[in-house]
């Protein structure tokens, strides 16, 4: 177990050294001065990554746990959600609509393809709609809804509001919160941020807090009026999961150290060079359309006849890289790569070099070193 | 930042260097095998310290996610559910049933008192109760529950279901989970267990899985049917705080060592040098019962005249030593001392001696090293 692969999974992510070590800081009290301090921190973390100068708040959650709050102080039962599925992560956003006794107007759109704003405005028509629920990156199928902002604006002009799920995207592509106009962000750490798993951090707009503070009981563990309560005091309502609260601050300094604009850039670079390689090698992206191809979540369908955990068994023990498979309908007929956080050329090399020579080992014929050289090309023509 | 205080809070607690350190153990995945090893150990380690046959779980959440979580898998809204309020923490235990759509039959309990098993059987009397939920250590109070085995009989007896938080309390005194018919237990990872916080553990009995799987749509993120599909495959449902699992193992390992029934005699032991100091002192212990105070939380009445915040202050800032005041109505009138974890003597004269000194500094009469002579002598007639 001290071997350390390399983590190339849609999250968790590889962590810096530098967060890691911030975990092991001193046990302090929640309710002292140092804490105060460290939630003021993070905070002005959070507010940079998020583009916002809305409220946000940490977690001790994961992403489902993010979402699931992010519904249950907005949504009322016997609303009206708009939510298009067209993943694992966008069907699991709809029954936790469901579960909170609200009415999912579900938009089935093909798995790999992303929603448009056309479909949105559609939906939103003659008939009262609390909110609009968009998994903007879905990371079971590698899309991405570059409609997003449209959508926003859609939402604005409504009068609903927008929930965003951009778990597995914030910090890795564009997402300027108050720009598009989103009014409740959810992500998680583990992802873009390259930081441990175990904190879900959530914006809210001040559209939001107007319907919030009429939501009736909800969840007192995810109440986010309780969270506010305690946020004028730079507190948490519950004991916060300590540890990741150091590596969350460490992990946002180091995205202010290299800029928010920096880091997509590397993000979109990487993905390219993923994307290329891929074609280069024979495979194919899951994601039919060049424009809703994810650049967090490289989704690649796998080649008739070859086996997905045979391959990716290969990749993590005989090369040291660890992928994964697809999830729900799609477990054996995909890979997929997360291109998130600390992914730099050195990372993509690696991992195409692994997937090359793991095909190439069940029989898969391919030229071995043609994806190395088309991710190599990319990047020199980015450098 | 990096100077450690002592940590004699009613937690988070002192973590062991051992502990610490297994956090920066390289990030997996949680779909893979090494994942799968570390959750068998854990939940090894959990059946151990819960003595329990019973599946046990562990959620990325504080301990009010862990209570939220058995309260929403058992009760049902409409439920009639017994609940003693003796503290904060059974209040907020109340208005969580309330949250679930529950029906709360509260018992009142005058704070620093706790509830016998005569009024939770009349409780149950002439009515159909879903559950008895039990505060057995109110954190805010330091009062124990001693009745504990008795209601246990008396909720079989019914044919209700027992709950028990036991978040500030199991593995820090005795709580035998299948001996005692607890049904469902929910505990922290940052109390007597000496772990940092972000987790919450709960065990499941047969009798409360039969209740289970009848009860409607609760929330996702806390669905222990969820849970329990997973754990065929030694899985979490959701991406689980890692770096705290890690440290948990780490920490169960540590109680395996020294002995479940040695680490109880400790902490019992630590308490009355506590409890014997404080009266040496001149102060008085909040529970004014001694059957009904705590071994793992130390709730002290202020003296007249002492403002709680300056000693807390002088305590912290001049002596390195953290302690608590109190909560809710008795925020300025209380200190509360975590007699939990790692505690031994050294930590029970360090804490003593600093507030002896800092009682003394803001002008409280006492007769300075009393208090450690007292705690002293606890210790040598139970070396």
């Amino acid at each position: 177990m001290s071997e350390r692969k390399l983590i190339m999974l849609p999250g968790p992510t590889n962590v810096p050294d530098r967060v890691m070590k911030a975990m092991t800081k001193p046990i302090i009290s929640h309710r002292s001065v140092e804490f105060r301090r460290l939630f003021e921190e993070v905070e002005e973390g959070l507010r940079y990554v998020f583009q916002t100068k809305n409220d946000v708040y940490v977690l001790t959650a994961s992403g489902t746990g993010g979402v699931e709050c992010a519904i249950n102080n907005v949504v009322s039962p016997g609303d009206n959600v708009v939510i298009p599925t067209f993943g694992v992560f966008s069907e699991r956003a709809k029954d936790q609509v469901l579960r909170r006794g609200g009415m999912p107007i579900e938009l089935t759109i093909e798995w790999g393809e992303a929603p448009t704003v056309e479909r949105i405005r559609e939906a939103l028509e003659g008939r009262e709609i609390k909110a609009i629920l968009i998994v903007y990156n879905e990371t079971s199928t590698g899309v991405i809804v570059r409609d997003l902002p449209k959508i926003g604006e859609a939402a604005k002009d409504s009068g609903a509001l927008l929930i965003v799920d951009a778990i597995s995207v914030l910090g890795g592509d564009k997402l300027p919160i108050d720009e598009w106009n989103v009014d409740v962000c959810v992500t998680g750490s583990q992802k873009c941020l390259a930081c441990p798993p175990g904190l879900s951090m959530i914006s809210v707009s001040e559209r939001a807090w107007e319907v919030i503070e009429k939501t009736p009981a909800r969840s007192y563990y995810f109440d986010l009026i309780e969270a506010k309560k305690h946020k004028v005091e730079k507190e948490t309502p519950f004991t916060p999961a300590l540890p990741l609260y150091y590596a969350l601050n460490e992990a946002l300094k180091i995205v202010k150290e290299e800029g928010l604009k920096k880091r997509i850039e590397r993000h979109a670079i990487c993905a390219k060079a993923f994307y290329e390689a891929i074609e280069a090698i024979g495979l194919k992206p899951f994601p039919k359309a060049e424009s809703v191809r994810s650049n967090t979540v490289i989704a690649i369908n796998a080649p008739q006849g070859v086996n997905v955990s045979e391959v990716l068994k290969l990749m993590d023990e005989k090369y040291g890289v660890v992928i994964a498979g697809g999830m729900g309908k799609l477990k054996r007929s995909m890979f997929r790569i997360g291109c998130m956080g600390m992914i730099s050329q050195e990372e993509v090399m690696i991992t195409i070099n692994a997937l090359e020579r793991a095909l190439n080992d069940v029989g898969f014929r391919l030229k071995l070193g043609e994806g190395i050289k088309a991710a190599r090309s990319t990047f020199s023509r980015h450098a």
